[in-house]
C-alpha cells in the first residue's frame, strides 16, 4: 500500500536484482503424483474434519515441455501474519509466472490479510506493483492481518468472494496457523464445489514451521542475520567498553529457533533454550542462577565484567513454575470475564485461596514493574500476551538481587569479587520488529521468488490443498526441488482455548538436533572465553552474498560448512603486506 | 583486546579493503603555519590556564617532496570514551605513516583508555594487529574507557609513562572531553618540558564535536546509517501491519544529531529536537500534547493507527520544567551526599519545602516507573544519568493518558475515534549500543585512515597540541584538506560540577542550520504522510556504497545532492522489462 516508488539508492538497486531460479522452473512443468500422504497424528479426526482434502498424494513437479493448451488464470494472492522478509517476491515470482504462463493472467491481491478475502478487498497486481517490491521487505504492497476465515459468515464470505472474482485459485502466504485456515477453506470450496484451487506457502521468522516437509519457513534467515548483525555490534561493544552485560532476547513466543541461530552465529555467553528448560523443568530461580554464576565465573576467572545472553521471547511460558502461575492468572480472568483491571492484591488473593505456595513464593520474588505487567491484557487469541512481559529485565533484576545476595556472604570487606556483584551493570536489548521487514538476503530473495513460481505451476496443474515447497536449500539454486504437500499432511489436533482444533504442528526446537547439539558442544567453551562473532550488516554483493543460515546447514547438510579459520589469513599474506609498507 | 582473527567471512573481506588516501598524504609532506588562533570565549581564562600553548597557528600539510633526514619515531596513542566505528582505522593508518616514516618507528597502544597512559599499561602495535582490526568496528584492540588525567598525580604518572616510554608523541582519540584533556596534557608536558608531542583525533558518534574546524567527528556516519536502518525496517513493519506506534529513542545525549540525522535519512512524523525544545521552552504537557495530536490527525484524515517519532537520548533534560525538577533532584542528592536511597516520598516533601509547585505537578504526574527511575544512581560525571531514564516508555504512557482523556470527552458511544483512543498501540525502542561498533561504513573507514595519517603527519613535523583535522569531506577522498588545529582554539570555559573547566565547547543542532531547516520543511508532509524511506543495511560494495551522512552533504555543500526521486526507475524501463515477461 506504499505509494511512492524507490525511497533509497539501496531499495532502487535491490530491485535490479534478479534472482536464479531453480532449473525445473524455468520453462514448463508437469506434475507428477508422489506417495500418498497421512497427518502428523489424530488420522480419524483429522480425516473426519478434511473428508474432501484428506489423504492425497505429494505433487512432484519435473521440467518437461508441457503442449496441454494453456488458459488464462485469475488467482488471488494474501499476506497473513506477522511481516516476514520475501514475502513481496511470492507475490512477484507468482506473477511472473502466470504472465508467462498465459499473458491474459490476472494477479489480484486481498488487503490486511485473510480479513481482505473475506471482505473482498483487493487490488489489481500489476507490473509496476511487482517492480516497485521486488527484493524488498515488508508486506506493505497488501499489509497483512492476524485475522483468520473460522466462522461459517467468513467462509461463506470467502466463497462468495471466490465466486464474484472468478477465482482459478487462492494463495495463502502464512504461518502455521494461516496455513492451517488455507486447508480449511481449501475443504471449504470442495465441499461447496467452489472451483477454486487454494495453496499455502510456508511464511515465518519464527522458524517453527519446519517439518519432514519444509526445510524452513521463509524470512528466518533474513531476521536471524538483522538481529545476528545487531548481536555482534554489542559483543564488540563488550569487548571495547569492557562494563556492561547485555541480555538480548529475541523475537519467536513458541521456539527458540532463532534465538538459537543468532547463538551459532554469534557465540554469546549464554543461550537460554526454552525447550530444555520445559523439558528439565528447570525452575525460574535455577535460571536466575545459572546466569549469575556465569557473570560470577567470568569475573573471578578472567576478571571480565561484561558478557551477553540470549534469551528467546517466549522464555517464561516453558519455566514450570511460572507458566504455572501464568495459568493461575489465566483461570482468575476466566472467573470473571467481565472484569478488567485486575490488581496484584487480586492475585494474591486468588493464589491464597488456591492454596497455590509456588505460585505464592514466586510472585512474591518477582520485581514490582513485572509483577504488574503479568496482568495486563492478553492477545486477541487469548494467550498472555509474552511480548508484553519484559523476560529482559525481570532476569536483570533478579540477577541483580541474587548478586547482591552473594556479595553479603564474601566476608572480606575489599574483595573485588564483593564490589563487583554490589555494582554490576547489564543492559536490556529487544529485537522484533527491527528485523521482520529487513531487506531480505539474497537466500530469501531466491526462495521466495522460487515459492512463488511453484505455487503458480500447481495452480496451472489445476492442485489445491497443498503448501508449495521448495527443498535441497543448500544446494545450488539450480537444483533446488520443487512441489507441493498436502496441508493436511502437515496437521494434527491441539487444544487451543479449551478446544480441540485442527492445527499444523509446529516444531520446536529438537534438542536431539545438530543446531542445538552443536551449540551445546560448545556452549562451555562460549561461556567463559570471549569467542564472539561478528557477522555485520547483510551484503548482497560480494564475498559471501549468498550465505545460508547456519540451521539450516546444520538441519540439511550435517554439518555446517563454515569453518571458521577459512578466511583468516595465512601469515605468509600477511608478511607480504607488511613488506608493501616499508 | 581480542585475540582472535576475523570471527566472520564480513570481517575477513572487509580487511582487505585498501581505503584511498588524499592526494596530499600519499607521500612526504611540509607543514606550514596558518593563521594564528585565539579561542572560542573567554579568552583571558584560557590564555591563562594554557600559557604555553595558547594562541598557535594553524597548520596546514602540503604535499611536498621533504629531504629532511628522517628519525624513527616512538609514539603511544589511546582509544577514549565510547566507542565510535573507525577507531581502529586511525591507530592502523598511524601505524602504516610511522612505517613508511621510519621502519624503525614503533606503536604502542595504551589500555582501557587514559587510565592506561597514567598507569604504563601498554600493548606493541605490530602489523598482525593492524591486520585484524583494519576496517572493523569496536575499540576493542585495546579497549576504552572514561577516565581522565586531570589530577595533579594523574599528570604526574602521565609524564612518567611518556619518559619511561621515550615517547616522541601521543595520540588521544575521543570526544570534546577527552580532546580537552589533551590540550590540557600538552600544556603539562610543555610546561615540564616533557619532548612529547601531543595530538587529538575528534571521535563521538554523537555528532556534538563539530565546530569551523571540524567538518565532522568519526563514527557519526556508521552509527546513523545502523540507526536508519533499523527505523527503516521499523517503519516498513508499521506499512506492513499498519496498527502500532513505534517510539524511537536514540543515543545522544547532549545533542540531537543523531536525531536529526536519521530524520533526515528516514522521515518519521515526527522528530523531537532537544534543542528546540529548549530554546522555545516546550514544557512536557506540551510535547506530550503534540505527539497526541498527531496520533489524532493521522487517524482521523487517513484511517492510519500507525507512526514512527524519533526521541533523542537527552531530550528530558531539554524540557524546562522537567529540566527544573532534576535540578531539584541534585538539590536534594546534594543535601545529604551519604544518603544513597532516595524515595519518592522524600522528593515530595523536599518539593513541599521549597515551594516548587511546578514540580510537584510534574512528578505527579509522571508514570510511578519512571518517578522512581529518576531517583537512580548518577553517572561517574555527577550528572543525571539520562540513558537510565526510559524516556520512550515516559512518553508513551503519557500520550496514553492523554489520548483516554480525549476518548473521554468524545461522546458518541460508537465513535471510531474514541475506540481507537482508549486501545492506541505503541511499542518503544532505544537504540544506541547496536551502532557503536558496527563495521565501519566506506566513508568513516577512509576518514579515519586518513586521520591517522594526518596525525602521523603532524607529529613528523614536531607539532604538539593540535588536533588532527581532515576537511572537504563531501568532495572526492584526494581532494581532502589535512591539517592541525590547536585544541585551544577550541576551548571555552564552562560550569562542570560547580567549577568553571576549559572545554572543548560542544555543537548542538543549530537551529538556523541547513540540516534543521531542511526537516523542518519537510516536517508537516513526513508527519500526515507515509514518506518513509527503508536505507537498509550499510553496504560496502556496489552502487552507493560510498554515500555520505546527510548532515555533513547539508552542512558542507549547501544541498543534499542525492535526489529521492533520481533512483527511481523510468516508466518506459518498466514497460521493457513487462514486455521481457509475456
Amino acid at each position: 500500500m506504499r505509494t511512492t516508488k524507490f525511497t533509497s539508492p539501496l531499495e532502487w538497486s535491490r530491485s535490479r536484482y534478479q534472482p536464479p531460479l531453480p532449473k525445473v522452473l524455468r520453462g514448463s512443468t508437469v506434475a507428477t503424483e508422489g506417495e500418498s500422504t497421512t497427518c502428523v497424528e489424530h488420522v480419524d479426526q483429522i480425516k473426519k474434519l478434511f473428508p474432501k482434502s484428506f489423504g492425497k498424494p505429494i505433487i512432484k513437479l519435473a521440467a518437461e515441455e508441457n503442449k496441454a493448451k494453456k488458459k488464462p488464470l485469475k488467482v488471488g494472492i494474501v499476506l497473513s501474519g506477522g511481516p516476514a522478509p520475501g514475502g513481496h517476491n511470492v507475490i512477484v515470482g507468482l506473477y511472473r509466472f502466470l504472465k508467462q504462463h498465459h499473458r491474459e493472467s490476472q494477479l489480484i491481491g486481498f488487503k490486511g490479510g485473510l480479513i481482505g478475502v473475506v471482505k473482498n478487498d483487493f487490488i489489481e497486481i500489476d507490473s509496476e506493483k511487482c517492480t516497485n517490491s521486488f527484493n524488498l521487505g515488508g508486506f506493505h504492497m497488501l499489509g497483512t492481518g492476524r485475522d483468520k476465515i473460522d466462522s461459517e459468515e467468513k467462509k461463506e464470505a470467502t466463497r462468495i468472494t471466490a465466486v464474484k472474482q472468478n477465482l482459478n485459485g487462492l494463495v495463502i502466504i502464512g504461518g502455521d496457523d494461516s496455513n492451517t485456515n488455507a486447508a480449511v477453506v481449501c475443504e471449504d470450496f470442495l465441499k461447496h464445489e467452489i472451483p477454486c484451487q487454494v495453496i499455502g506457502v510456508p511464511k515465518t521468522i519464527d522458524g517453527d514451521l519446519q517439518n519432514e516437509y519444509i526445510e524452513t519457513s521463509f524470512g528466518f534467515d533474513t531476521a536471524t542475520k538483522v538481529y545476528s548483525e545487531l548481536i555482534g555490534n554489542i559483543m564488540m561493544d563488550c569487548l571495547s567498553s569492557r562494563k556492561y552485560w547485555h541480555f538480548v532476547r529475541l523475537m519467536g513466543r513458541s521456539a527458540s529457533h532463532i534465538a538459537l541461530e543468532c547463538t551459532l552465529q554469534t557465540h554469546p555467553n549464554l543461550l537460554l533454550v526454552g525447550e530444555y528448560v520445559e523439558k528439565k523443568k528447570v525452575k525460574f530461580i535455577q535460571i536466575v542462577n545459572m546466569i549469575a554464576d556465569i557473570i560470577c565465573k567470568r569475573f573471578e576467572k578472567g576478571n571480565k565484567k561484561y558478557g551477553v545472553v540470549i534469551i528467546p521471547e517466549g522464555l517464561i511460558l516453558f519455566i514450570p513454575d511460572f507458566k504455572q502461575l501464568l495459568d493461575r492468572i489465566d483461570e482468575m480472568f476466566g472467573s470473571n470475564k467481565k472484569k478488567t483491571d485486575w490488581k496484584a492484591e487480586d492475585l494474591v488473593k486468588y493464589l491464597e485461596e488456591k492454596k497455590d505456595k509456588e505460585s505464592q513464593v514466586l510472585f512474591k520474588e518477582l520485581p514490582k514493574g513485572i509483577s504488574s505487567q503479568l496482568l495486563l491484557t492478553r492477545d486477541p487469541h487469548g494467550n498472555v500476551d509474552v511480548s508484553k512481559i519484559e523476560t529482559g529485565k525481570l532476569l536483570k533484576w533478579s540477577v541483580r538481587k541474587i548478586l547482591r545476595r552473594r556479595a553479603k556472604q564474601i566476608q572480606e570487606e575489599n574483595s573485588l569479587s564483593k564490589r563487583y556483584f554490589n555494582n554490576w551493570s547489564c543492559m536490556t536489548h529487544f529485537f522484533g520488529y527491527e528485523g521482520r521487514c529487513g531487506f531480505p538476503s539474497n537466500f530469501d530473495c531466491n526462495y521466495c521468488n522460487a515459492l512463488g513460481h511453484t505455487a503458480g505451476h500447481l495452480l496451472a496443474h489445476g492442485k489445491t490443498g497443498v503448501m508449495a515447497v521448495v527443498r535441497n536449500l543448500t544446494d545450488p539454486v539450480e537444483k533446488w526441488v520443487c512441489s507441493g504437500i498436502p496441508i493436511t499432511a502437515m496437521l494434527n489436533m491441539e487444544k487451543r482455548l479449551a478446544t480441540w482444533r485442527p492445527v499444523i504442528r509446529k516444531t520446536l526446537v529438537d534438542l536431539k538436533g545438530r543446531p542445538y547439539k552443536t551449540m551445546l558442544r560448545r556452549s562451555n567453551e562460549w561461556g567463559l572465553n570471549d569467542y564472539y562473532r561478528s557477522l555485520g550488516p547483510i551484503q548482497f554483493e560480494g564475498f559471501n552474498a549468498n550465505s545460508i543460515c547456519k540451521t539450516l546447514m546444520l538441519n540439511q547438510s550435517g554439518n555446517d560448512t563454515e569453518d571458521d579459520e577459512e578466511y583468516g589469513s595465512s601469515s605468509d599474506e600477511e608478511d607480504e603486506e607488511e613488506e608493501d609498507l616499508k
